[in-house]
């Protein structure tokens, strides 16, 4: 008997993938450089199941039925490439390497140039979700080659998560490194989305002494209407966890200090070299990095003393601020993302669908949340939408909130209480809806002390003054 | 007669330094691929002057003394590597090529090497003051081998400008990469300061509607105090400026759309990877990417409505606030910069001297500006501050000017005016005074969806909860 698909790595989500995939009719080959792990998996969950662990990469080679589907699930960086070329040799034209890692997207890139040298198709595809993702149906966004995506489709349709409509969460995404190009861009979304969440909790709790149990009834009952997201639900259960040695709220004895693994990072890095503004990611990027500085705050603030304001305003008043900012600043992060994706679609020629993007994000992965119908309904009546904030809906949603959000902003910095997320996403609808910003002033003095010349609003051309003359007239 | 200094490329920096350092004793050689420019040069400014200008490098080479001391002004990037190609063969063991455009500092790091197998010196040196600067006396930012900043300590001194305590706005800065680095960030302030005006003047002008004159009065009368610095100075002498053709003030009819040349976008993008946090810096580049989208945002202005407030309070006080919100925002903008250098000092083994990086600032340079003066003794009376704001002078400046910063900002949020780069200073002020900031809800987040654990605060260990089960308690 041959089986149908491969997986290097039995890792926790490649694992996951596994039973997924078998569970699904599509029996699965996997190996894994620790031989524990591989045997644990194999007399474990994998145990009478059309599930075959194998000892080494010839025999997994070997098992595979042709042309050879093979899931790569190992960290990214260098193990990718690692395990690459151990299999290269091994493989033969029209076989197909699927990396599901969080690979930087020029690295795949590169990778599937180099193996498509050999006739070897190369998939990068964004996986999302976690390991309950992998287990019971992931968003994913694959790229690469046409024709290796046609042979993938049937396994990944079926292992995808479903949105309420029934779609799977997959489509081919684009070629070369698309893939993890937009799940780069998820990720991001996905860092904003959380840094949002956390200033709103910061604002109600420290600023306005809301306890976290109160805090968990309020993000369900968002969890409602507008703001449905599988992040606004998973806050409401986190809130709620009572910490079993102390009797305290759980969230309330977790250090501070917030990790980060590298895909907010790139998202922001490349964002820069696109010219694409993300002003939300960046501060969710920022916030992190702030964050880990615990020790340093500590110190800090013992020393630099902040307002001793009372919250102004009643308090419904300002938890209605705080939702409204919430809700309108996560539109101004999605704006920014999705135009990132149109940006990198022209510098990258991915030819992006940006609906068929927000569909898949429906379900399965971490940012799910009912905003995303809308974001589809809007790139389907506009598919050259140049930024959400312009669609109908979301301009007057926008537009019914603003007052909340600019109280919530202002309420915050009066008290104290950091909110850079809050904060850029308003000043990011700010500056968008400036027919005039100060960038005059920034070009006559880049003219002024080096000669860069800039350009007028009364007529066409390129035109330097000599300033200092200009200062005696 | 042999020549002490060489100078390939004779643009309008090139040139200027040839001047200024003929000027100052040292007899040059130049050259200039661009044979008219060379002819012109050599014939007009460079007459009667001991500057020859030579029509090959290899003349170059031979007319100078040894070791031979070489100023490449070429653009950065690829150019510089095409002189570099060009040169090398002629040069012998202890010359010193010295790269004084805006290279990135892994190009100067990757360049020194491969020269120094070759026994040959090279010393990537920032430069700035723009065309008057080289002229007349810039900052100058060596990096390399000490032994070949020895060499060139004699023509660098002379040639600098000097702050008014008559110290020379130079010195070694470090190994390889360093000068280069020092360089990128002082640019990446640059842009901070350059942005933090911009956004006091859309403040007071489109916001508080005070007219480009009575704003040029303004800021001079804020150059004689604790603000005094080039860029508020030259601020002044634009907005005093009026266009000869419509009789407007000149700054009003230049097009609001900011360029960039990339020093900015990599301060950003490097400060990602070492986890330095820059908030400040990152909007003022945000800012000019936002500027560049004219024409979305001459359409998106027709669309997107904003507040309708008249500003609140009166206009002394409001005068007064953006007053303190510019100081107390630059300070935060230079706490940021400051606390990069040491962390890429620490990242790079740069064993930088903060206090004479400062103390290099204080002339010659565009942010030239008397509160260097004061990071100057903050670092002298510490070498090892963590960070400027805990410095007593500068806590006691910021506070006495947070009402006043916090009411800007609110006052900004109010009328719709974006003042990304003044609310992103004050947010890091917050963030960085704060004992507690939400990173626990994310790390709950992280651990809710992707098991990557959490830390607690009341003991050691690495944890993970099961949050659904929880969520069923």
């Amino acid at each position: 008997m041959k089986y149908e698909f491969g997986i290097v790595g039995l890792g926790v989500m490649g694992h996951n993938l596994a039973l997924n995939i078998e569970r699904n009719g599509f029996p699965v080959v996997g190996f894994d450089l620790d031989q524990k792990k591989a045997r644990e998996f194999a007399l474990g969950p994998a145990a009478g199941k059309q599930i075959l662990v194998v000892e080494s990469p010839d025999l997994l080679i070997q098992a595979l039925a042709k042309p050879r589907r093979i899931l790569l699930m190992v960290p990214a960086g260098s193990p990718v490439d690692a395990v690459i070329a151990r299999l290269k040799p091994l493989l033969e034209p029209q076989d197909i390497l699927i990396d599901g890692g969080n690979s930087y997207f020029l690295d795949t890139e590169r990778r599937g140039a180099e193996l498509e040298r050999d006739g070897i198709h190369f998939v990068g595809t964004g996986i999302s979700g976690g390991a309950q993702g992998a287990l019971w149906g992931p968003a994913l966004m694959p790229g690469g080659q046409p024709e290796a995506w046609q042979a993938l489709a049937p396994v990944f349709r079926a292992i995808a998560a479903r949105a309420e409509d029934g779609q799977p969460c997959v489509a081919y995404i684009g070629p070369r490194g698309a893939g993890h190009y937009v799940k780069m861009v998820h990720n991001g979304i996905e860092y904003a989305d959380m840094q949002l969440i956390a200033e709103i909790y910061d604002f109600l709790h420290r600023g306005l002494g809301i306890s976290a149990g109160e805090l968990a009834e309020l993000f369900a009952e968002w969890n409602q209407a507008e703001l449905r997201s599988y992040l606004i639900e998973i806050t409401a259960d986190i809130l709620r966890k009572t910490d079993q040695e102390t009797g305290l709220p759980l969230v309330d004895v977790i250090l501070d200090e917030a990790a980060q693994k590298g895909t907010g990072k790139w998202t922001s890095q490349n964002a820069l070299d696109l010219g694409a503004p993300i002003p939300t990611i960046n501060a969710a990027v920022e916030s992190r990095i702030l964050s880990s500085l615990k020790s340093q705050r500590s110190a800090a603030s013992r020393v630099l003393r902040g307002p001793q304001n009372l919250p102004p305003g009643n308090r419904a008043d300002l938890i209605l601020a705080a939702r409204q900012a919430l809700y309108a600043s996560k539109i101004a992060a999605y704006a920014q993302g999705f135009g990132m994706l149109a940006a990198a679609s022209q510098e990258y020629q991915y030819d992006l669908n940006l609906e068929s993007i927000a569909g898949i994000w429906r379900a399965g992965c971490i940012i799910r949340a009912s905003l995303l119908d809308q974001v589809m309904r809007a790139y389907h009546h506009q598919p050259d939408l140049t930024n959400l904030l312009l669609d109908d809906d979301f301009r007057s949603a926008v537009e019914q909130r603003q007052q909340g959000w600019r109280t919530a902003v202002q309420t915050a910095v009066g008290l104290g209480i950091p909110a850079l997320a809050l904060a850029s996403s308003l000043a990011y609808f700010d500056a968008y809806r400036a027919e005039r910003l100060p960038a005059n002033l920034t070009q006559a003095q880049r003219d002024y002390f080096g000669a860069h010349t800039y350009r007028r609003l009364d007529r066409e051309g390129v035109f330097h003054t000599d300033w200092q003359a200009a200062a005696d007239q």
